[in-house]
This record gives structure tokens, sequence and C-alpha cells, in this order.
């Protein structure tokens, strides 16, 4: 059966659960699984040129409007000003409580469009067509959503969850390449947390962007499923949700000390390799082959910084540590992640002088 | 017993529940009541020269901690500029998941301040002390929050319960004597609605703002009971909540066509002698002469239209319409009230006309 006529459906259990499809040409399967018959699509220009036309065609066939409200690529459409904007045109062009919102692009379209649906006449319905691998096995399950403001990215947003998600991998061709690895470190990460067997296929030669789509969407699937399953116990991230974490203290200490110079993709896989060396420090499995491997894989622009007594201070000040204590997800064996929160000085400079001297 | 040591309390069975307190000088109950140490106090210049030494004092006293944060009263702070600015301010002051925000003051201050909680960080814990009349008896429950668009009044928001409200009925006594008569007016709705004992309090001699202590705590607590009951059973308005909608109708078309040159009190005034006549109209229970004589002790600014056919349109464009249809709260007898969808131009007018020749 063609994968555009039954895409692979995941329903992610919060309150009320919604489903996840996951397949290729979805455009149609969109319009006719959307409630509302009127629709904000907010998207990027770059994402808009290449799949805004299909997907206001399908609306149109299945008898609904779709109108679609374009911001500029990149972080620094997560701003108040961005968010005000889309929100003063919606109510202007008449849009109200049963309306939807549809959010066409990567993440930073998927965390704007999500808060302005959170926020737009106190909530309204969102969908997500997340256009990345990154925003496909990451932004598109767990309902974060939020702008930045200046003293920090995330400061402001909401927990609201989608009321679908589409994930069309016949999108994944119009990525770069770079943004493709990037988006593989999410990938690869919840294949140590939980599902060993996306380790292996991220080796196979299938796993690239122009891959065989069965491949592809199986592969998501069962990476979206990790996370879906824990966002399931823990929606508002209280407990086991911050598995999720794992190479992120380090990945958000050097996106901070280098003032987000370093991609997050970048950032996360030289924290899964660091979080490996800790805890092949405190004798557990050792996986920091495999980690250094990927790594390698990912290609990553090299370390904003080298000395760790430049970079301990933004360990020390990441907003999910409390109470002063540092936080760590880190594996006991594959799949087995524990929080860890007693590191030492010594315990983290002797990972980072592996981890610089790779 | 001193109701400033024993407050009443009372519970909104939201999901989590939440205590409502009223009493009088109540800053140490608060002080001991809010679960965090640190604390972010959002009140405007007014309030905050009557009332906010006493609360920081108190919160002194209790090992916390509590950083005001002033705006400019009047509903123009509720915008997007005041709101990134009070949530700039708090990052930049260290704030944190744990912290949380108290609203000191009205309306205004209550809604920005509790979209404020729920967006910082994705949502923090929030406690309200209402100063005027109105705030207490309505926006302290309800779990309404937002701001203003230039398109229209609170278009952006969320739905963000409190951790805890504090009604003081010290307060009333530095309240503009106007303000507080503003504030009866959905304190008297609320009798129409469902407890008519508050119908015949309204009008005694101690109903005023330098009133008994006791009378007053005890009308309120009765007032704000037939709001939580009502939301208690439909927090995010699908059903009965619409009760509440009582006067509402004309009120908000009075505002509309007069750009908000009448106040919201008035309007509401307005509203219920309307409604009271066009259940009169429709052969139920005779009310017309309750709701006029109330309204001539609110003493409003006389009505901004005349004509009609000024009004109409304001009125077919009410956000709550559904389907293009105006759905109206009328009162079968006092303490029923049931929804109608299918008012003619002729009764309107009729009942207009009405209202226009008292």
């Amino acid at each position: 059966m063609a994968l555009e006529k039954d895409p692979r459906q995941l329903n992610v259990q919060v309150n009320p659960p919604y489903p996840i499809y996951i397949g290729k040409d979805l455009a149609t399967t969109v319009a006719n699984t959307v409630k509302s018959s009127k629709l904000a699509i907010i998207t990027d220009s770059r994402v808009k040129a290449l799949h805004l036309e299909a997907l206001t065609k399908a609306l149109k066939v299945a008898g609904k409007s779709g109108q679609a409200y374009e911001i500029t690529p990149g972080e620094d459409s997560k701003s108040f000003e961005t968010l005000s904007q889309v929100l003063s045109h919606m109510a202007h062009d008449g849009f109200d409580r049963g309306s939807a919102i549809i959010a066409l692009g990567g993440g930073v379209v998927g965390d704007l469009a999500g808060f302005t649906a959170a926020s737009f006449m106190r909530g309204i319905d969102f969908y997500q067509l997340p256009s990345s691998l990154l925003a496909m096995v990451d932004a598109s399950v767990g309902g974060k959503t939020g702008i930045n403001l200046p003293e920090g990215k995330n400061l402001v947003g909401a927990f609201w969850q989608p009321k679908g998600v589409f994930i069309d991998v016949a999108y994944l061709k119009t990525l770069p390449d770079s943004e493709f690895r990037q988006g593989a470190v999410e990938l690869f990460k919840h294949g140590l947390i939980k599902d060993t067997s996306i380790l292996e296929d991220v080796k196979k030669t299938e796993f690239h962007k122009d891959g065989e789509p069965e491949f592809l969407a199986d592969l998501i699937a069962r990476s979206v499923k990790v996370k879906a399953d824990i966002i399931a116990e823990d929606e508002k991230e209280q407990g086991i949700r911050a598995y999720l974490n794992l190479g992120h203290n380090l990945a958000h200490a050097l996106e901070a000390a280098s003032d987000h110079q370093i991609s997050h993709g970048d950032a996360v896989a030289y924290g899964l390799a660091f979080d490996a060396r800790l805890g092949l420090q405190r004798g557990w499995q050792d996986i920091s082959q495999e980690t250094l491997e990927f790594l390698r894989w990912v290609n990553p622009k090299k370390l904003p910084v080298t000395e760790f007594a430049e970079l301990e201070p933004f360990l020390k000040r990441d907003k999910k540590n409390k109470d002063g204590k540092m936080k760590f997800v880190l594996l006991k064996h594959l799949a087995e992640p524990c929080i860890v929160d007693d590191l030492s000085h010594d315990e983290l400079l002797e990972a980072w002088d592996f981890l610089v001297n790779q």
C-alpha cells in the first residue's frame, strides 16, 4: 500500500490524545483531518515557496480556506514583535474561536505558531506540518511552544498540545544536507534513551534525506514513539521527561558560551559524547565509541570554547538546575537513563578534556 | 472571632482546586499561604501607594521576598508592550519556574499579571489580591487572563487558574464610590442568576464601601460562590458558563458602539434591565422593576447611543455569537436563566425603546 494513502499513525496519550501521521505527500490527509474550515497557515518564506501551494490546493478541494502568514526564517522571528503582528492580522482577518492554526515549517515556525494558537482568544486548535527532520522528531511532540526574550531563549510560552501532527517524509528531500544531519541528532538521542534499533538504522545507507520513504517513515516513527511515550507519562516535565535532556547540559552551555554561534544539533552531538564519557568514568557501559562515531558523521563545527573554566559557569546556570544543583541525565546502559545530580568539578573536567582531545 | 484572623474560605473546584479567602487585613494570610519564597508583585501606581507596603512587610516577616513591578493604571496597560517589559524584567531579575506572581490591583492588573504568569517560562504560580469590588466578585474567579489588541479587547490570553485569591474587604474603603457601584453590578448579576438573597442585601444600608466588614465579606462570599459553582461545572466556557453573560450582549455592543466611552459596569447595568424586558416580552417573570431600580442606584452615564440602527450591527458582531446567531441569556424566573438564540429584530427593538424611554 502506498504511504501517501495509508500513512502510519501513532497517538500521543496526553489529554486529549492526538494523532501523528507519518507518510508521504500528506496534503490531502491534512485537509481531510483538520476540523476547522478556516485555517491560518503560519510559515516562513523558504518553506512557503516549497510546500504552501499543495497544501492550500488540498484545503480548497476539501472545502476549507487556508490563509498564509509568512514570517522571516530564523530564530529572530520567535519574538514579541512577530507574535503580536500575526495575532493582529488574524484578528483583523476575522479568525475566531472556531478557527485553527497550521504550523508549516521547522522549529521556529512550530514554536511561534503554537504559542500563537495557545494565546489567540485564549486558545484555539493547532496542527503541525514539520518541514525539518529536527521538527519532525523533536518539536512535533511535547506541546512546548514559545518565543525568546532578549534575556534568553524560550523564556515565554505555553504548554499547548497540537490536535494533530503530519510528518511528510517527502519534505525531507528539500532539506539541506546539513540540516538533515542536525535533525538526526535528536533521533539518535531517542535511540540512546530507549530504542537501540534506531542506533543501528542510523548507520545504514538508506538513512539520508533522499532515502527510501518507507525506511525513513519507519525510523522516524520509532523515534517519535520514544518521545511520545515519555511525554504521555510526564506531560508537564515533573519527572522522566528529564531523560529527553540527555546531552543537553553541555549543549546549552556551549550555545550560551558562544552566544548561539554553534547550532543546537552540533551542540547536542557534542553533549551526547560528553555524557557518554561521564557514564564511562562512573564505570557504566562504554558507549563513547558509538557517540564519537556519530559525532563525526554529524560533522559539527569545531568546539567554540576549549577552556573548561570558560564553560563551567554556563553549565551551572542551566534553567533545569534546581537549588543550585546540576541535573544530568546519564546512561547506565544503552536505553537505561538515570538522573545524576552529584557530578564533581573533576569528573566534568575529565570528560571535557577527553572531548576536546578527540 | 475577628475576620482578619479567620477569613472565610471557599474552594473553587477546578483542577487543581484553589482557595478564595475573604476577610479583613489579609497581608499576613497571604504571606503565610503563598508557597514560593520569591514573588513578583504586579501592581499599578495607585494601588501600590495604598497597599504594597503592608504586603511586602508581611512577606518579609514570613521569610519571603516580594519585588514590585509597577504598571500604569488603566486599560492601556493590557498591551504587548507592558507584558513584554514585565517578562523581561522578571527574567533579568532571576525569577524562575519556582517563583510566583501576585496580582495586587483591579481587573487590569489581574488580567495582565495572570497572563504574565501563564506565559513566563511556560507557566508559573499566581495569586490574586483584588483591590476593586469588580475584581473581587468577577475577575478573581474563572481563570481568564489576557491583554488587548488594537483590533479588540481580550483577544490574546490564556485560561490560567490562580493558586489562591485573597479578598480583603478593608481594601474597599480606599475605592472611589463610583468604582464600588460599578463592581456592585456583577454582584447583582450573580444574584439574578442564582442567589436571590443577594438582591435583597444589595438594597440594605450596610451595602456601601464603608459597610460592616462582616456584612460585606458575607455578601461577597455569596456572590463569589455563584460564579465559582458555575466555573467548576464549566471551566472552559462550553456550556452553562454562558449564564454569566447575562446583560453582556447589550453591554458589549454599547461599549463597542461608543468606543469604550461607557464603563463596563454602567453598560452591564443597562444590559440587565434590557434583558429583563426581553424576558417579560416573552411572558416570563417580570423583573424589570428590580433591574431598573438597581440601574438608578448605579447612576450610570447616559446611554451613548439612542438609535437602535446604530447599535444593532454591534449586537450581531459579539464574539460569543456562533454561526451568525446572537446568543442571549434571559431569565425565565429569578435564578432560572436560559439561553435564547432566536430573538427577532422586533423583540430587540421593543426592549431597546423601553430602555431608552426610562
